[in-house]
């Protein structure tokens, strides 16, 4: 098999930095080859690379016979590598093309592809997950991945202008967070060790520490049997916790700011991209955001002939009904849903003052698609413990956190937004796997 | 105990924002006890938040009974938000202190505090690191983490800068990566799963996917039970990977210009810091770095009269040495260690063409400690395969990983840095738990 190294060489551009206007100049550029065509005595590759692709048109009495003869063995998505003149031609798409002085082959692809390397690829979703590094070579899924860049770095940009601190909570505890429902347990040495379902006791702890304000963008785990187009069992969450505040309102307040900026970041760099890949506008959401409370919400779906549990949390069906009625009567495609009934909400939310069978959390809906949940805390630790026995949680396991109330605290809040959840959200795709680097649920441990 | 809400109030500033400028400005403060001080009439209260500290002035006479009430109970550490005008007053090491109109308590924290907050607190390692959420008050701990912050932060703006895709790879994998030793097994349903000790395999699945340049911060976990200053079972690895190279050189290269731009936007932020809280210049270091194999280390630590075995690893003792020979040669406080034997590398790492005894591989020294392993990766899939086969791995585990290779991979490269030892070398700290927000080895899963 041949396999050529890059002999020096240095890629000059990518495949659609390369214009008419550099008509003579000469260029090196490098990928994978997307298609090979033979008309007579002339040949044309199709290279494709990150941000797009340029053909390269070899004329067999212009180049040495080596490298007519390397270019014979080429399969489909081979990597090579090609050093040649632009040439300005009206008759290619890209309006211009490559005539190579020299190509090197890197490596020589297998044949045949398990699945084809183009938007218009028909596998099945299962083949493609298998194959996950070859889909990702679809321009569309790439796209995702860059769109996730600039968001989550538009974010971070946020914060830190905001003065927050980043942390990395351990993903490693002595014992369950939270309910110790849905947790996977770590062989540990002689011990046991559970992996964090979300970073929320260390964000307070941080708040304890008197950091202030804080972020951290990292992955958590949940023992979710489910099989669903929304569940994972890893998946990354975006968490922020910040201190002396008021109220919930002013952790929403910060949310609502921090995605404006964040979608303005994204919109002005993919904005156009999002519209021609994924058929849909990135719309800059008003301020404020729409509030409603639970009971509102229900009423509203209940108005629809529906019967509703205005004890329960909201199914995804819910979620997506109430998203509509606001798209129409707000036209926006945010709510924040508030009021939730202290029973189907965690032990260290706080009770609202007014009405101590909700707290002082909301949920964030983004096109019926629920992406954050968040609250004010509860800072208090005779409180604490006693709503965590509320709850039925057992202290013990729980000591280390409410300890972290006991040498004074600031009032605190914070939230948790699902970073594939906003993608799906934004792009209008309906399964979690697309927008998943590398998905994991119950049934997939590979790649 | 008294707890009180903020009512409304917001902070206006932190407190080494006041200055005597804004004598007879009204401001809103808030933060932990540090100090309470009775002087016949006079109290005064030392507020300290995340920024610094402020002195407030209470004249018995000038402030309502209830407030004085109040204030009375006050502890150490409890915290309060204070509402009062600002006064300049050559007298207090600040220049200016706060005469407080109203004093809201939020939080009294329980006495006696297992420690203190104080840079001058004397407590082991073992107690701070129980109480690390009161160890982390003290302002010179919490500077590590706003460095950190920083730090990171630079990080990825180069990144992004160089056209860097971010991605989050799976922690959960269906076999143990790399060697197998030292993984952490997690009950996973009915299987077993494994937690990934570095982002390797998923880093060269983005090149194989024609991510072309990617980045991850994220946590990694090694099972490993040492108990030494510079071990633990979680940390946060910083990752990059990058296609179209020639060499390991051009990942040095990367690597330098990188740090650089790093370590100057933190020195331009924290520089001044960093000198009078640890004592220590953040020099940046010129370009490029010195550059040494590993024969020409060995060859200079034996000229010191040490045994040394050309063979093996550096150990820390002679990572120091050469780290000190490096400083005094060459004025530098990086060097890059290249021709690791190929024997004590691991599988992927690609064989030098001009000696394939010894791998296109290289650790980078920060002060005498490693910061980084990196490499240039076998892309060849026949002759990665041969290479896993000659260290004896079990193929059918990593046969996802294999096939990565097998349909057209461009050549790549790439290096882990430690978060945390790059900090330890910063800010010449000697032990991993100084540096690590919680931290985690076989003895500690708490808190």
């Amino acid at each position: 098999m041949i396999h050529e190294c890059l002999g020096g060489w240095q890629r000059t551009c990518f495949c659609n930095q390369i214009t008419p206007k550099m008509d003579g100049k000469e260029v090196v550029v490098t990928g994978f080859v997307r298609r090979v065509r033979n008309i007579g005595k002339l040949k044309f590759i199709i290279l494709g690379d990150r941000e797009g692709s340029i053909q390269i048109t070899i004329r067999e009495n212009e180049v040495r016979k080596r490298v007519l003869q390397k270019i014979a063995k080429l399969t489909r998505e081979s990597t090579i590598a090609v050093r040649g003149v632009v040439k300005a031609n009206n008759v290619v798409p890209e309006g211009v093309e490559i005539i190579p002085k020299d190509i090197k082959i890197i490596t020589v692809a297998e044949v045949p592809l398990p699945l084809q390397i183009s938007d218009k690829d028909v596998s099945s979703l299962d083949t493609r997950l298998n194959w996950r590094y070859l889909d990702l070579r679809k321009p569309k899924n790439l796209l995702i991945f860059k769109i996730q860049t600039a968001m989550e770095m538009a974010m971070r940009e946020y914060w830190i202008k905001n003065g927050f601190i980043e942390i990395h909570s351990p993903k490693l505890m002595g014992s369950p967070s939270e309910s110790g429902a849905e947790v996977f347990p770590v062989v540990y040495f002689e011990k046991e060790a559970y992996l964090a379902q979300s970073p929320q006791f260390y964000k307070q702890m941080a708040m304890a520490a008197g950091f202030d304000r804080v972020f951290e963008i990292a992955p958590v785990f949940r023992a979710n049997p489910s099989h669903t187009t929304r569940h994972d069992t890893e998946f990354t969450s975006i968490d922020m916790e910040m201190s002396w505040i008021n109220s919930h309102e002013d952790i929403m307040k910060f949310e609502e700011r921090w995605l404006v900026y964040t979608l303005k970041k994204v919109k002005k760099q993919y904005g156009d991209e999002i519209k021609k890949v994924f058929g849909t506008e990135l719309i800059i959401p008003k301020l404020p955001f729409p509030r409603m409370s639970l009971k509102e919400v229900y009423d509203r779906i209940k108005d629809t002939g529906r019967k509703v549990s205005y004890e329960e949390d909201l199914t995804p069906e819910e979620e997506r009904i109430i998203g509509k009625i606001v798209k129409e009567e707000f036209d926006h495609e945010f709510v924040f849903v508030k009021e939730f009934p202290w029973k189907i909400k965690p032990f260290y939310h706080m009770k609202h003052e007014e009405n101590p069978n909700v707290t002082k959390g909301f949920d964030l809906l983004w096109k019926g698609l629920e992406i954050t949940t968040g609250s004010q805390r509860e800072h208090r630790y005779k409180i604490l413990v006693s709503q965590a026995k509320e709850k039925g949680l057992n202290l013990k396991n729980i000591k280390f956190y409410l300890d972290f109330f006991k040498y004074g605290c600031p009032p605190h809040g914070g939230f948790g937004f699902g970073l594939t959840r906003s993608l799906m959200s934004m792009l209008n795709i309906r399964n979690v796997r697309e927008v998943t680097f590398v998905f994991r649920d119950m049934r997939r441990l590979y790649p």
